[in-house]
């Protein structure tokens, strides 16, 4: 009789549940526990603006799957724990709980899944009541218990990015006054300028204040007032101040096991999510990411992609031999009602990857403009000149033009390194109301191809 | 000096306005003269259901481009034109106007966009006054007069594929009972029972009366009603017959000529357009279609896929060298408030085509079940057992859930070759309102891998 191998996963969110369910998947016989700092496993955080903006009633219904449920495919969750050390030598974690009692736990195969922490800009005041960050469910409860409370009345975003945007929605929702501070030119800096200009502009026609090439340095607090200051006399008083600039990763408990880590401060992981440390994987948003179209390791924090590098961990663990295939940088957020997507690579990526990268800028209508609601998209489409090999695509326009599932037709062609003129050919459907008879995504190839 | 080349199209639908253009593209010193039988080129025969039904106010808004704009590309327009004859020995088309003045038109190369003709089933009594088909603007304004006129109280539509779908809503939008008669057990056969079956219960939530499995015989006429008659005893009186059964190539022509023609009728093309005489392509619902899937030729008439072709055949004809990927069969209809769409291959014509098919039918959400508006997805997967290969897929939905461009990923998987798992590890688009983090399309190929 063989003993079932032991799989310790440290973190219990997407890469975290997603490794646990993977490995139950590929060996049911695996003995799979899961260190859970809070006591919300496998919540979907990147719903939290939806709650805090009203638009989702009950914070249970954020779960992606019920602590049972996930109980119920024989994984045992070890909620309000927190992981202290590995010993990569014997093999094991050691977990402290709640009361500081504290245990070790042995591992045949250990997946770390510690995710990342919100990025602390050099601004002064951060540590002030009434400044908030945005990650763990923890952090939804206190602005959502500052916001019952306090009611305020007018408030500063600071970070221009998808938390940053979606944030200044959910608070306008409530009636606050919101001013976004971007220290960048422009908000969705993801985005091609001019369709991030068109996200900031979806902003303002809702109240939202934009303010961007502006360096927050401080927050000052007088009275139950906040006074926020920056570079080039930005000064405005507000109720709160969210500060949502971007994510770094948790790696603390890994580098202190001896686990290699990159210049973004992220694991660094092969494609098959094992780390420098044998035994010793690592997904999510604490680790590196493998980019398809760069052939090599970026940090790109994303909900979609821990999910898929928990799977190819967790199927890897439990004795699989699943690749991760790769990122795109495929990402979307909905602003109000404005949808901005983008995949692949930008202009300027392209040119520094070594390709001959030439992007157009296409405007044109998601359906029949004869029919009912027609609405227009702004689309960039980014390929080699060289080759002609599609690179990336962008684009913005209303929610109800189905902008994130275009993205996924390019990103489907960039996951095959089509061409541009490949995707032109490719049978896409057609009914008016729906689409044109070249649907937009060729529209933007033909005008791509013209100009090369 | 090389005199310019005379390149005519006969035909001013898609496939001959989109050779047109293309050849114009190609070759700017090349000579293009378009033969259009009535006075309506570039119509999107497509959009007269909607305008029909009042979705659309204005039938000139049909026009995919103005003559005036097909003109300004340097395109003669021959309107109220008919082609008689093709002397493929001398190079040239007797064509014949409306006062039956006759000219001959010479060519260096012919495109044949004839496009097709609805079928005519075999019923008694279809030429009689208040039986209705639908395909040209001719036919459009016939229907429209008798709508205006007699104002119908009911209507009989014979046919559940596409048109006569989209007819059924139009009518029932007119506030017309109609009753929708379909020889097949389900309508829309193009998808899998089950799910043609919701479309079909779409249609009845908003009045119409579905009749399936049975043929209708006969039509007659007393005073202004009609009387349909078919298999089983079926009898409906009725003031307005519609028949919608398909089309059949238009190709008289062609074969005239000496132009080979299929099994289906259609004329025969290769992949680069030409047909079997010398010097004359042709392209559309008159042509044969290559399938990318099947390795073959089909008859398989969509009005995207007209398009295609005659952009292949017009840069041929004016020296180019393009190739027609072919076709997939996606194919997309909006019905109510339901989409049903489809590309590649089902279980039958998989297993037919030498395939050994699995097919797995899913039920999943659009987006994130926790924000607003959520939909649930019915999805049908095919792939090969053997090779793992993707080979169609079928969706049906709410219409605000995204159908068709998730169709559209699956069209490019599909053109490429993809494996399903490989499908599962594309990079696709996520935020909660919009998709879930494995994508609907990810979770049916999931679906699809367990069970094979």
């Amino acid at each position: 009789m063989v003993a079932s191998s032991h799989l310790l996963i440290v973190g219990g969110s997407d890469a975290g549940i997603s490794a646990a369910l993977r490995a139950r998947e590929v060996d049911p016989a695996c003995d799979v526990t899961v260190v859970v700092a809070d006591r919300y496993p496998n919540y979907s955080i990147c719903g939290l603006p939806f709650w805090l903006g009203g638009e989702i009633a009950d914070w249970h219904d954020l779960a992606h799957r019920k602590a049972e449920d996930i109980e119920a495919q024989g994984i045992y969750l070890l909620l309000e724990h927190t992981a202290q050390a590995i010993d990569p030598a014997g093999k094991a974690v050691t977990v402290v709980d709640k009361a500081g009692e504290s245990q070790q736990i042995p591992y045949d195969s250990l997946v770390i899944g510690t995710g990342a922490v919100p990025t602390r800009p050099p601004i002064k005041g951060l540590e002030q009541p009434g400044v908030f960050f945005l990650r763990t469910m923890a952090d939804g409860f206190a602005l959502r218990d500052d916001l019952a409370v306090r009611s305020p009345a007018s408030a500063v975003v600071v970070g221009g990015g998808y938390i940053g945007l979606e944030m200044a929605e959910a608070l306008s929702r409530r009636g606050i006054q919101v001013t976004l501070v971007e220290y960048l030119p422009s908000v969705l800096t993801t985005l091609d300028s001019p369709l991030g200009t068109l996200v900031g502009e979806e902003l303002n026609r809702h109240g939202v204040t934009i303010t961007t090439g502006v360096a927050v340095e401080a927050i000052d607090r007088q009275g139950g007032h906040l006074t926020v200051t920056g570079s080039g006399g930005f000064h405005v008083e507000t109720d709160l101040v969210l500060v949502a600039a971007g994510v770094r990763p948790d790696a603390n408990l890994a580098t202190a096991a001896g686990v290699e880590v990159g210049h973004w401060g992220a694991i660094c992981v092969n494609r098959v999510m094992e780390t420098s440390v044998p035994h010793i994987y690592a997904a999510g948003d604490c680790a590196e990411t493998y980019h398809r179209l760069l052939q090599r390791h970026v940090y790109l924090p994303l909900g979609s992609t821990a999910h898929k590098q928990g799977r190819v961990a967790g199927e890897n663990a439990a004795g699989g031999q699943a690749v991760f295939a790769g990122t795109l940088g495929t990402q979307v957020v909905k602003v109000f009602d404005l949808v901005a997507a983008r995949t692949g690579l930008r202009e300027a990526e392209a040119r520094e990857a070594g390709f001959e990268p030439l992007t157009v800028q296409v405007e044109t209508w998601d359906h029949k403009a004869y029919y009912p609601g027609a609405h227009k998209l702004r689309l960039c489409v980014t390929g080699d000149r060289g080759s002609g090999q599609l690179l990336g695509a962008q684009v913005v326009g209303h929610r109800a033009a189905e902008i994130s599932k275009r993205i996924d037709a390019f990103a489907v062609a960039l996951f095959n390194q089509m061409a541009v003129a490949a995707l032109n050919d490719a049978d896409l459907s057609y009914t008016p109301p729906l689409s044109t008879p070249w649907d937009a995504v060729q529209i933007a190839a033909q005008v791509w191809m013209e100009k090369r």
